[in-house]
């Protein structure tokens, strides 16, 4: 399992095999059955995650007692709610597992020994949360401009695995949009792509 | 106009006056008129910039030639398009002086060499990046999870300033809804406070 965090580590920074045990000594890899709540909303969390395999739910609940679902990190994904890991504050999310998560579980982001302990590692960081940066600015320019139907075909052309690890309302919710919004969109495409094929 | 630099880095870094004198000599600061195009949609840039004063609108045009206004930034934001800093893609996106403004400018994010130099930068670095982060998610959160009218709401309470600063079609634009929904959404909350105030 650590064969895929040590990939990519390596992306980010230049690790001798030494410097790679000893910042992966300090890991803890988890594993967690379906439906388990990582985080719940109001709790004050640290913890940080990186998805080996599995599926993650990050959602909340307003003081209507809407539930709105803000995202889903699959294999490869950091799962960092910025904010509260960095104050300490009460978390406004919900995580829960999907599927069953295998899980790295670190405290990184407010850890400076731990960067001061590994030389590179507040490098690897500072990229990753770079390119995270750049992949949550994109997500909000496609939210800001474009319509419920580019969004769902932005989706399945980005992320179509979802499609099959989540419940269809979860997406809907994700996309902000409606369930039957939803259903609506996925006849018109199923029904365009089969004439396609035509 | 240093000082407001200086206050901001202090808050992300523990830098004696010598390290701050000797990160200042290598930071450039350029004043620019109103209308100056810093990015241009297409062309390819990895500069970086910190507003002193001023307000700069990051906008893109799509292949249907609809705009759409992405963010503003103003006094004490940092103004860094990850994907193509970290990766010097075309920009997606266009970056426009909205009024005069005094911009601090630099390739930091993409400069290893500028960390190596200056102790304690590439964390402040990561510091600044991750509540950029946190703030892009809670604006991302929004975006997903609120009416038209309640984004309207949240942006009168969070940046009350742009309503005065930036013309009213862009705004809509930043919200996501159409000019004629931003005019009944703005009479219809204008007319609810007048009589609030009654």
């Amino acid at each position: 399992m650590s064969a895929i965090l040590i990939k990519y580590m390596k992306q980010y920074g230049d690790f001798s095999d030494d410097q790679m045990a000893s910042i992966l000594k300090g890991i803890e890899v988890q594993t967690y059955p379906k439906g388990t709540v990582l985080v719940e909303q109001g709790m004050i969390s640290s913890t940080c995650y990186f998805v080996l395999s599995g599926c993650i739910r990050q959602f909340g609940v307003d003081e209507h007692g809407r539930e709105t679902t803000y995202e889903f990190y699959t294999e490869e994904q950091s799962v960092v709610l910025f904010n509260q890991a960095n104050m300490m504050k009460s978390s406004k999310y919900s995580l829960v597992c999907v599927e069953e998560c295998v899980l790295v579980i670190s405290g990184f982001t407010s850890d400076q020994e731990m960067y001061d302990a590994h030389e590179g590692l507040e490098s690897m960081t500072r990229k990753m949360t770079e390119v995270m940066m750049g992949e949550v600015q994109e997500k909000n320019a496609v939210l800001i401009s474009s319509s419920p139907e580019e969004r769902y075909e932005i989706l399945q052309d980005t992320r179509k695995d979802l499609f099959s690890r989540v419940p269809q309302h979860q997406l809907a919710s994700y996309l902000g949009i409606t369930a039957e919004s939803f259903s609506r969109i996925k006849r018109r495409i199923d029904k365009s792509k089969l004439k396609m094929v035509d």
